[in-house]
């Protein structure tokens, strides 16, 4: 029985990231950058009005100075400036050379002059101010967010390289699940795991296809033919069904690395190799399957995009008590303003507390008191 | 100047949510959940085997059981229990009426009998333990991820109503921006604001179209003709351009709700309404425009979806000495395991900080010291 800790050490030491490719900017977001992204110019590029304001000579401590035009931002020209004259000049405006900007509040304009009530501080953006030209600005292994894909564009890189899609296959089986949108009969249950695991695959960018068979070795090894880079099969993980998976993913090349991990819900969780493709057996029971993708697939996944490491543990107080067990538990909480609200869960096969759950807190053996600190993840 | 609460209780008071659709279960991820979803029948809905392992019946003291047959996941004949009987039952199997589950692991098959070492606990679930029919599980006004939809399949719940998509047009202003795949020319700077807000409001499902016009009072009402749920402008919002902004949004009939904000960076910031529809003019300096975005476009869509209050503050430790200023500061950071590192920044029209902010801190006007809590808020 592996921890949690020695899967995650696993996934860090074995599993290499997938090739980069070239995307367009707006598919570029929630990518990994595989890249390094340096200042192709000084930035900003010139000296820039940070104000809308009157731009005078620096050295020049004239009473008033004659108003003799307008910078406007985008203007090409360069303007020269002569001892007493001023020109208004609006805010990302370059500045001439040798001039200080004052702001419009500060300025008191008459019959086409200016008097400054206040000349304390230039307000000009430097040149080279924010970064100099071959300064790196976007590390390799950045998480592209929205803040990233407007740095990445001020500076031009139009077409970033990002790790490519990952590829997966999602099996779900047993013989007692129907689609969501059927009737269940006497014995069966709904397949929520399926649309579950499209979610979360969604919301990673991944390129999923999704089968559904019975508990029938033959079926699930015929589901499983071909190759991509995570294979997932739910259900199929409790003692009896535990072993079909196993010896599918065996009998077609795969190499079994854990069987068991110490963790609740979820213990029965299958994790397996061949080559470069990865496959995982999770315990079919929701909430044991909610954790297990969220605690171990998520950290394959985030190996395999060369990112950094995930899942991305916090720290936050745990708002009531949580129970201890001879398990490591990830409970069910919903993240608030002072902390994490624990959730109440029945058993592994529980998943009310979804409808709440935004994060999971590692619960140690021994328990945690209300007002303790605690190590989370959030989920999706 | 309004403060930063003022803006977003007007938002809660004045923005009300935009009517709800039915969609399937796969475009339900990431929208706003707008009805109660209750149970269709209990949870589970039948007496369920928590494990793999035989079932007898509870009332059977017997030292062995003749084991007669077995009762698979999914099987739907109901199986009666006589006295020294046990049948095989695996996990999610229907328990026979007055029947005890026994674990795999506590028992010892011998010669078509079964022996137990242990017959401490019931591995059964029952009917109605998580949940009973009729009880509500998901309440309206849920963010809907990956682990309520599962819920949502669970109970047949394959078209929920949502909020609609929100519709917002953005337009970007300026003579001195060109598009980001050009070279800019003197006195000019890529257009970083459209790319940030495309791939912003991609995160957050909305159908947007954007366009870019020059820093020209025509252009710019030619542009905002007709009607959607939210429309931007970006730059324009300094002295200057705000009051072109300005000008033009109450030309179309837009009452100026807002002018300023006190805070920093961003104090130049539009709030605007015409009937329904709510308009922003955002400061052009891409630092400002992020914090504007995150902190109220984000809060005005959050109440025209219905959801919880945007945005969800946080609190955590600061890791580093923050200053103060005399208007309250939105502070680029990333959050780490130990809290959040504040990011430099030299003005607000320096972007290099959101190559790793994934967050901005609430910094108040006294400051903040190393190892302080304050409030934050996650970004895209």
């Amino acid at each position: 029985m592996k921890t949690v800790d020695e899967v995650w050490e696993l996934f860090r030491r074995e599993i290499s990231p997938r090739e980069a490719v070239e995307v367009g900017l707006a598919d570029a977001l929630g990518g990994v950058l595989r890249e390094e992204v340096a200042a192709p110019e000084d930035q900003p590029a010139f000296d820039r009005s940070a104000v809308d304001g009157f731009v005078v000579p620096a050295d020049d401590d004239s009473e008033s100075f004659r108003v003799v035009g307008e910078i406007r931002a985008g203007d090409a020209d360069r303007h020269a400036l002569a001892a007493g004259e001023a020109r208004r000049i609006s805010t990302g405006a370059a500045v001439p050379e040798g001039g200080e900007v004052v702001m419009l509040e500060d300025s008191v304009e008459t019959d086409g002059f200016v008097r400054f009530s206040r000349r304390g501080r230039n307000h000009v953006r430097r040149r080279g101010e924010d970064a100099k030209a071959g300064d790196v600005l976007i590390k390799s292994g950045t998480n592209i967010g929205a803040g990233a894909i407007g740095l990445l564009a001020s500076v031009g890189c139009v077409r970033p390289k990002v790790t490519r899609a990952i590829e997966m296959l999602h099996v779900a089986t047993g013989n007692e699940i129907v689609a969501a949108e059927r009737e269940p009969g006497v014995g069966q249950i709904r397949d929520s795991n399926s649309p579950l695991v499209s979610a979360w695959a969604r919301a990673r960018g991944l390129r999923t296809s999704q089968k559904r068979v019975g508990e029938d070795a033959d079926a699930l090894r015929k589901a499983i033919e071909g190759r991509r880079d995570l294979l997932l099969v739910s259900g199929g993980a409790s003692v009896g069904g535990h072993d079909c998976t196993e010896e599918v993913l065996a009998a077609a090349g795969f190499k079994i690395l854990v069987t068991k991990v110490a963790v609740r819900p979820g213990k029965p969780l299958i994790v397996a190799r061949r080559g470069e493709e990865w496959a995982f057996g999770l315990p079919g029971n929701p909430l044991s399957h909610f954790v297990c993708l969220n605690v171990f697939v998520d950290a394959a996944l985030a190996a395999m995009r060369g990112g950094a490491n995930a899942p991305a543990i916090g720290q936050s107080t745990v708002l009531s008590d949580v129970a201890g067990n001879p398990r490591e538990t990830w409970w069910p909480a919903h993240e608030e303003l002072h902390g994490l609200r624990p959730l109440p869960w029945t058993s592994s096969g529980d998943l009310t507390a979804l409808a709440a759950a935004n994060s999971l807190i590692r619960v140690p053996v021994s328990g945690l008191a209300a007002g303790s600190t605690a190590e989370f993840i959030r989920t999706t």
